[in-house]
């Protein structure tokens, strides 16, 4: 391990939190409010970037796959930790680890929440909430990647921890030039839906803040009612198509946009992802046709919630939680699925689950014919043996993480369908889950340390598994030999 | 596919089930009820049993692992509605379906039931469910092998396909005198334990039934409350150790035998499957000393319902249901690891969890060292890849079917956590779930449809997915070119 050049890569997260800090500070003053809770919240970050840089000062610059994961894992920690200040200053949250669990659901873009209401607090908290969702959609390296000189051999190795999906970073071999125009994508992005809910009657606040939380898929909300507090089929539709948008692979639009052609848009995934929207939104709304008036607005709610729910967004429009149990099913396993790799979106996702169905079928067939070799393939073509071994590593591992969070929370004594969508909603990224997690609940009902290990599966979930659980493998922390 | 190879084994395990109809006839004689059930259903099995050796006839005698696998489902399959047929005629399930149900939850030995109480039916009837229980634990197919001429290269493709594990057949090259040695260890076992429990002053029929349901992991009880229903400790521990001996591998019985030494037993896979039962017992205990008035008479319960679920049997002395969340929490996840490999045991298998996990775990340290060539060990041996890919993929499909499966059995509209255990009480082949299909509860509350889809559960968990999945696998059917 080389620690200075981690320590430098900290200390510059830091100092660009400290920077993003001062948006809300900006907020907070332009509605009268105190800046106070963002001011001292940025001064501590830029005390603890200085610290970092001093002791990374002189790093040499071998940074390995080993100091990228641990990089991007601890980037997110600290970010987390100097997010959760404004909430503890301002008063809205005196508990840390309520302060943290805001601050690591908002930059993981889960959107869980512990308050039971959001309405009436300070704009610029609000606005950091949001913010923070914005931060996280995209990644904090990505953004460091496209702002600061780094060469190309180090970003691989950031890129390749911090970016969602099973095939990473074969776009360009610039990787500052691709992080940069990811980027470019996603703001452009939150600009056109926010243009969209100008026109829907939304002020700037709330259309910005909306927007932030629907390209970055996280979902907090400025109404107690979510997005169904705007009362406006408009407002709706436009932010369920928006959440559509954020869960197609980025990647995808980045190759529209290059080669002028919609035949980028041919990917296997994204017609998985689209079937299964039209699959689910269709058999949900039939089974609660009746209790909403008939089949269209039963599609209205069901579109709005199973977009809201693969993606990872957690928005809503209506209270799921009623809903008969197949809706109720149909919603738990889409959260598990989730939306596109390379996107904004949480969860297993589409790509891997398609793959690990082939892979397991495959092996199923390879029991007739034990020396056949059957490849398995992905827009027709034939994926790499470790790419298939890393996919099912991930969903056991997405598997396991649950059934050991269950078994955790299970000793705070909650019901079971409670703690289960709980873990689930936090491993995704939603939200909301089911029970007292619900759309019209919140994780207050949580206690301290479950609340600790939910933050922890929202990192999991996030960093998708692997730089977290390298900080616990052994050898990773030896120092490096000169 | 030799339609022919498969019509002869199918005709021969018909002709086996006519034979194994005549003991609950015998059963029902002695105690002076009407043979008549028995009579009609040995003499349809004997009938279709003609019918399908005269299709078989002149069989050549190539039988590759298609038609293997294919015999192995099928076998079970009209097996099954064989078994249905007594339950049927003797009035007590008069509703084809919930016949069907009992017979696959009595041959794959689940032990879930229709019925809400079992006290006062015929002794012919009881008999042969827990009956159905003795001769699917150990394989209807190995059964045949033992007794039944069929060369050694056949035997193979069969034993893959029943015996339950992902290391297979390697104990010693002649399959049938495996299979016959397996066999005896398995009715000695329920020999000995009849014994004991005649010592423990249940009578012989009791004795006999309950060691059925012990040794085979199945758990159809005798009385409504189950073993909880002897109120005698001794019964409860004599019936947990044999339940607890029946989780372990067979294989391991085996070569302590040939090896007349105890280290047979170190296995890494039997010592991680007292640890969790230990651990598991312990913790649970604590969590209910206080409502059961003591640490001891709680660990009384905790380790016999452990044992009960890890091992598949289903067995009861306690209403779980009604435990705190933790200990329902801690013994769904054990109904979803299982017993040892190769033990008459359901579930994932303990072994391939293990498998799973360090697999996994190998994935996240590849992501450091992505050309390193780490091992996957077991007892100090490394696993060749295909069964770790093996493996993956039958972890995986659990998931999936458990997935799959729950959606379409939440169109009935039961409330989770009955509709999730149900599936995974069936697929792990366990008996009870929790929620209305808990302890005190019965399968009952499923719709005719539901119960052909738990029934498909069963099966599927059983015989390990493969032979099953198979029958649907595009070219299975081809009929063989000359």
């Amino acid at each position: 391990m080389n620690y200075r050049i981690v320590s430098k890569i900290l200390g510059r997260v830091l100092l660009i939190g400290a920077g993003l800090l001062c948006v809300p500070l900006v907020v907070a003053a332009l509605y009268g409010e105190s800046v106070l809770p963002f001011l001292y919240a940025a001064g501590i970050a830029l005390l603890a970037a200085g610290a970092l840089l001093l002791l990374g000062h002189g790093a040499d610059d071998s940074l390995r796959a080993r100091e990228g994961f641990v990089s991007v894992a601890l980037s997110w920690l600290v970010l987390s930790l100097v997010g959760a200040l404004p909430f503890v200053f301002s008063g809205v949250m005196p508990r840390f680890a309520d302060a943290l669990f805001e601050s690591v659901s908002g930059l993981t873009t889960t959107g869980a929440s512990v308050l039971p209401g959001v309405e009436g607090l300070p704009k610029g908290v609000l606005f950091w909430r949001s913010f923070s969702h914005f931060i996280g959609g995209m990644g904090v390296l990505v953004f460091m990647m496209a702002v600061l000189p780094l060469d190309d051999r180090h970003s691989l190795h950031l890129l390749r921890a911090e970016v969602p999906g099973p095939v990473k970073g074969k776009l360009v071999p610039r990787m500052r030039s691709t992080a940069r125009i990811l980027y470019l994508i996603y703001i452009a992005l939150a600009l056109l839906e926010t243009v969209f809910l100008l026109f829907g009657g939304l002020g700037l606040y709330d259309s910005l803040l909306t927007a932030f939380g629907t390209v970055a898929t996280g979902g907090f909300g400025l109404r107690d009612l979510s997005i169904g507090g705007y009362h406006s089929v408009y407002v709706e539709m436009v932010v369920a198509v928006f959440m559509l948008l954020a869960g197609v692979n980025f990647n995808l639009y980045y190759i529209v946009l290059l080669k002028r052609s919609l035949g980028g848009f041919r990917s296997e995934e994204l017609y998985w992802y689209l079937g299964v929207i039209a699959f689910a939104s269709l058999t949900i709304a039939a089974g609660i046709a009746r209790s909403v008036g008939g089949f269209l607005p039963g599609l209205r709610y069901a579109f709005f919630q199973v977009v809201s729910l693969i993606t990872s967004t957690g928005f809503g429009t209506a209270d799921f939680n009623l809903w008969p149990p197949y809706a109720r099913t149909m919603l738990l396993l889409i959260m598990v699925v989730g939306a596109c790799a390379g996107s904004t979106g949480g969860g297993v996702k589409l790509g891997r689950v398609v793959i690990a169905v082939k892979a397991s079928l495959r092996e199923v067939r390879r029991q007739l014919f034990p020396r056949s070799v059957a490849r398995v393939t992905m827009d027709g073509r034939r994926l790499d043996e470790p790419v298939i071994h890393t996919t099912a590593a991930y969903c056991l591992l997405y598997v396991l993480t649950t059934m050991l969070a269950c078994l955790l929370l299970s000793l705070q004594g909650l019901d079971t369908e409670t703690t289960l969508t709980s873990v689930i909603s936090c491993l995704s990224n939603i939200g909301p889950g089911l029970g007292l997690v619900g759309p019209m609940g919140n994780f207050g009902v949580w206690s301290a340390p479950a609340k600790l290990l939910l933050c922890l599966c929202m990192l999991l979930g996030r960093l998708e598994f692997f730089p977290v659980l390298l900080l616990f493998a052994p050898g990773v922390w030896v120092r490096q030999r000169r």
